[in-house]
């Protein structure tokens, strides 16, 4: 095949729109179809200010890289979410990539910060920490975009990870979560930033082939603790789909947008209705404790039981609660 | 594992529901789940004329048989689509069947009666007959229980068939046909039968089952027109996440249509309005020419090119033109 550009040999085919691209051509076409997206969702303009949620995967610094060189004023933030030697490494990729490019990385610290890490969270039916930790990533970016007044923060889910959670919410028809699911999240609270994912339409391969001929240095693996999330088996399932008819796994997704979406009559409360301020953390919630602080509390007896039972040092004693004083700790 | 009813060995395992019978109580309790979806969704009373749609597969066989034993007055009928040995060995299925139960079977002969075969009805596209053959088996079973007098038309859709039916619809954001789908479809119009499907939450393998333990001798083969349809493949997607989440395809369906169906809100026409007479037929359309007709004129053209290209004699000479003089050629 020949690029659909300048005609060189292609590296790169885009199966669903029947093109291919030769590596000098491809990142200015990625780079063209977030400007798109973000253009057409009206996500942000240039002169707000983005977070971008970073997790050292190459679909955050991905996006991270395309923001940047589109000219946008966009920081990162990594969350330490103590999965062993997968979140070592993944820290030091997304501290490598900020150096790299002379970025601001802002970071929480799960353990050091808050007394607990995602594998005290496991869930007692999946024997998962998964559902948990999507709690843990919204509320810490959420939190620190509003402390430290970013206008937007931006997620680095591709086209098969929202298909995939499409799929789940479908299978189970979480009514709901369908009729909230989309590109761009609204704030409906001056304490909610707005959420936007300008790769919500790119392919998870059209992505890993962004990084890889941007020379963006990624962490390869999966995280560890989702081995046989549902997630991934329905990506599998949406790969099978994509195989037998190129494109359905876009046209399931963009055809939830256009037509589903707004067919599907959401039971969903209006969100700027109802919501107070947690009496602990102070970020809106409908109750008197917000979900996140409810999990710590149990996340952080966890911890506790298990530093007792082999011995270690309780983290409290080794790094001081420092969650009220703000989560910036470090920028690169 | 043990009979959930008498303790004695089991045969037929039921995992989304944790339970399994022996060969002896299996039957019953299909039977009874059979009666229960006709009782709960109110598909038809004892007193009322039931035209069963027969293929001679498991599922339609397996449905007149329960509905048989069950006490009701059913009657079959038996579309001859003209698909080569395939046809010709679930007649003959069909035909032992009513015979050995002492039933009434209704047959149309496509090509005899009306001058073309499901072969002559490729869609360019696909290549495949299928949604013609679909529109084929609904007009004339349609035509024959409204034209006999019958109050009910019961197919054999299966548990499977009509999850993948709703995943198809999903995957192509069909809202109009989702908002339709469902194990009753009510009459709109006179000459629209209402149409039940009491099997749509028993799993195919349970009605196979079935079908073996009670020595029902049907066609074990698919059409072989459909391998590679879109519909197994979506089968196979939903067998792959049974074998993941055992329950799922249930779960997915039952979903639907306890949440998914109410809150899609269906662009679909209300059907009781803007119905017409086919000019040509008869039946129930909103256009002049029924879709049926129109795609029947161009199967007799394709048929016709076919004899004449390879020397055989026209359908019309052979056969005179039956359809005018209704449908009901054979009673076995």
């Amino acid at each position: 095949m020949r690029c659909h550009r300048c005609r060189a040999t292609a590296n790169v085919e885009i199966r669903r729109s029947r093109t291919a691209y030769c590596a000098r051509c491809y990142p200015d076409w990625f780079r063209g179809q977030v400007q798109e997206r973000i253009d057409h969702e009206r996500m942000f303009r240039r002169d707000q200010r983005l977070l971008v949620a970073v997790s050292g995967g190459k679909d955050s610094l991905a996006l991270w890289h395309v923001l940047t060189r589109q000219g946008y004023r966009a920081d990162g933030m990594y969350i330490r979410l103590g999965i062993g030697d997968y979140s070592r490494r993944s820290q030091e990729k997304s501290e490598a990539f900020a150096a790299r490019h002379g970025l601001t990385l802002h970071q929480v610290d799960l353990k050091g910060d808050h007394g607990f890490v995602v594998p005290d969270l496991l869930d007692t039916r999946s024997g998962k920490p998964c559902a948990a930790c999507g709690t843990v990533k919204r509320y810490h970016f959420n939190k620190v975009a509003a402390d430290l007044g970013y206008d937007v923060v931006a997620t680095g889910h591709n086209l098969d990870d929202e298909a995939a959670t499409l799929l789940g919410n479908v299978v189970h028809w979480n009514t709901d979560y369908l009729g909230r699911q989309g590109p761009v999240l609204e704030s409906t609270h001056r304490g909610l930033v707005r959420k936007v994912k300008p790769l919500y339409r790119l392919a998870e391969r059209e992505t890993a082939a962004y990084a890889i001929i941007e020379r963006i240095d990624y962490i390869l693996e999966e995280c560890p603790m989702a081995a046989g999330a549902k997630s991934l088996a329905y990506k599998d399932l949406l790969n099978s789909l994509e195989e037998q008819q190129p494109g359905a796994k876009h046209r399931f997704l963009v055809g939830f947008l256009k037509e589903g979406r707004s067919a599907v009559r959401t039971g969903a409360f209006d969100q700027s209705t109802d919501l107070r301020e947690c009496t602990r953390c102070g970020q809106p919630t409908t109750g008197d404790l917000c979900a996140y602080c409810r999990m710590a509390e149990r996340g952080r007896k966890k911890a506790a039981f298990k530093d007792a039972k082999y011995g270690r040092q309780p983290v409290a004693d080794a790094a001081p609660d420092r969650s009220e004083a703000g989560t910036d700790r470090d920028s690169a």
